[in-house]
């Protein structure tokens, strides 16, 4: 026995289930730029598929003139660019409603940022050429199994209109972080939107069509839509782009502190163009001050990291709220939008401390 | 690239804080009888300590006829037991408060149970030879440091009431599941008072004194006491024994779930006498039935295991509540004790999930 040395300390997952897999990124303590794989959160509805690498390829059929079926070898020779996004799960912080909503209860932590590198979906598109009529296309994953409202067994699928599929930062992503993409994040290839809830960012791509419909598949009709009422359907519409939004990362709800000096830091996104202001109040909303922001290294789909110094001089319990507002002027509003499936939760973020 | 190995998915620890380190187990995915060292909940007041373990001597003195210095190979030759016992933190399940209380938010999982190997510390009291008046055992361990509330430096140390001291289950412990005690855990040496709240099996014990009056050490007198009022200490009592307890782990909270049957689990656990009884109620408490309860295994300080087959046959939402009885007719109530540092949290558990 010797001097001990000293032992690591590390964040991990969060688990929420694990069949299929759904863990939370423990987005308190990350301090990073880019999540590393270990950290990303994993968000299945089905059990991990099971796919032939060695035999992997790419059906792009439908309305187009020339079906394609490309090779990884074909892809990874086509044009490919890197964005930096944030990946959101639409059920991020589902844990927050009141009334509580049913589904996993995520809470801050369903969110990724991170380098994906692939090739403009567009370019494929461009290539098989759409034919008239075109109007969505359907991205198609491996994973497939049955939902709980419902005996019949269903691929993970979803579509994206013709003008999404043709932004050209909407990728067939090959590489996270510098990386092959992880199995569990969609190896060998994932879609990846920028801007809309992760939903949309198919993994394990197994097929592209075109289609001259709206696709209604049960990840497009039944889920991932916004059903602004207990009892009924009415004015349900679609979830698609990420709402504006802001985490208080440090310090955690409901901490007992010093008095002095403390630093509430976070991060803020938000789906339509780009962060303009985080503000925090430390006296439940009565005040605001604008928070320092850094966005040098956000780009044009990354969060930003801001942090307020708060001067705690007196004992006593304290509201502390963050506000963020984007350039298309979306505000955090300071009570969700509550609906059904509980996704898109956006409510300014609050967290209350003590000071002692 | 070849066909891919099936992913490994397992459960990890959750982070509630890094310096300190807390961390607590994932306790819905715990099926072992014991918990492996990774998945232990990880509790601390301070940064871990440095100590030098090739050079480790653990002094007993204070009221005693003969003061002992013992190496680990005094202790290793000493005749050791082995219990079962489950460790709960004081402030497990803090979270379900309300109103809320300040503190780390645990949810279900500051709870552990596992094989502990020791040599009683009444074989070292007695070794000693205890003298007139001795009153309390101290235990004081190597870490240290500031607490939240004062601006002084303290070693984390608790006493035990002699009778507590003298019981024969109270361990000097050296292993854990059969292995060293991991460091994170205490080594190489850790109290282990079975039937206690975590605070009292004092890790990296650094020495033993017995005195003739009441220790007052600030996680005696200020934290670990249950105070039934907000704004003064009026009541205020020490915490000790472990409440009756039950915790559901399958189904989790607002899971959706198809019609059919489901296996409803948990476990059960006392610190005083044997659970008795663990009932489960699925309309929110109107009618109860016993689960089944398997406890061939959970020795004297160890936890049950229990389960229901739920047959649910109807659409709708369901409140599902536990409800543990132990041999001394403790019962679990409906609403916690509440108190303002949140200790001993032992309402019957309740989950909420829908039928679809």
């Amino acid at each position: 026995m010797s001097q001990q040395s000293y032992p690591v300390v590390k964040p991990y997952l969060k688990t929420h289930t694990l069949v299929p897999e759904n863990q939370e990124t423990p987005i308190e303590f990350i301090q990073n730029d880019t999540i590393p794989s270990r950290l990303f959160y994993r968000r299945n509805h089905f059990s991990y598929p099971s796919l032939s690498h060695s035999n992997y390829w790419l059906p792009i059929n439908g309305l187009v003139s020339a079906p394609l079926l490309l090779s990884m070898q074909d892809l990874l020779q086509m044009p490919a660019k890197t964005v930096k996004a944030v990946l959101e799960c639409a059920g991020d912080k589902r844990s927050f409603f009141k009334p509580k909503v049913f589904g996993e209860q995520w809470e801050k932590g369903a969110i990724n940022q991170g380098f994906w590198k692939g090739v403009p979906l567009r370019t494929l598109l461009e290539r098989a050429g759409l034919r008239e009529g075109a109007k969505e296309v359907v991205i198609e994953g491996y994973d497939y199994g049955k939902t709980p409202d419902s005996d019949q067994v269903y691929t993970y699928a979803r579509s994206l209109p013709i003008e999404k599929a043709l932004h050209p930062d909407t990728l067939i992503a090959f590489e996270y972080n510098q990386q092959p993409i992880p199995f569990k994040h969609g190896f060998p290839l994932r879609l990846v939107v920028p801007q809309w809830y992760g939903m949309a960012s198919v993994k394990w791509i197994k097929q592209i069509t075109i289609i001259n419909s709206h696709f209604s598949g049960p990840f497009q009709s039944i889920d991932y839509v916004y059903y602004p009422n207990k009892e009924n359907n009415e004015g349900a519409f679609p979830v698609t782009t990420i709402n504006v939004n802001s985490t208080i990362q440090q310090p955690r709800d409901m901490d007992i502190l010093n008095r002095g000096n403390h630093i509430i830091k976070g991060i803020a996104w938000t789906g339509e163009g780009y962060i303009t202001k985080v503000e925090i109040s430390t006296d439940n909303g009565q005040t605001w001050t604008n928070a320092k922001m850094d966005n040098r290294d956000s780009g044009q789909y990354g969060w930003v990291l801001w942090s307020y110094e708060w001067a705690a001089g007196k004992s006593g319990e304290y509201v502390i709220l963050s506000r963020a507002t984007d350039s298309t002027n979306r505000i955090q509003p300071s009570e969700p939008f509550w609906n059904r499936k509980g996704y898109g939760y956006n409510a300014m973020d609050k967290i209350k401390v003590k000071i002692e």
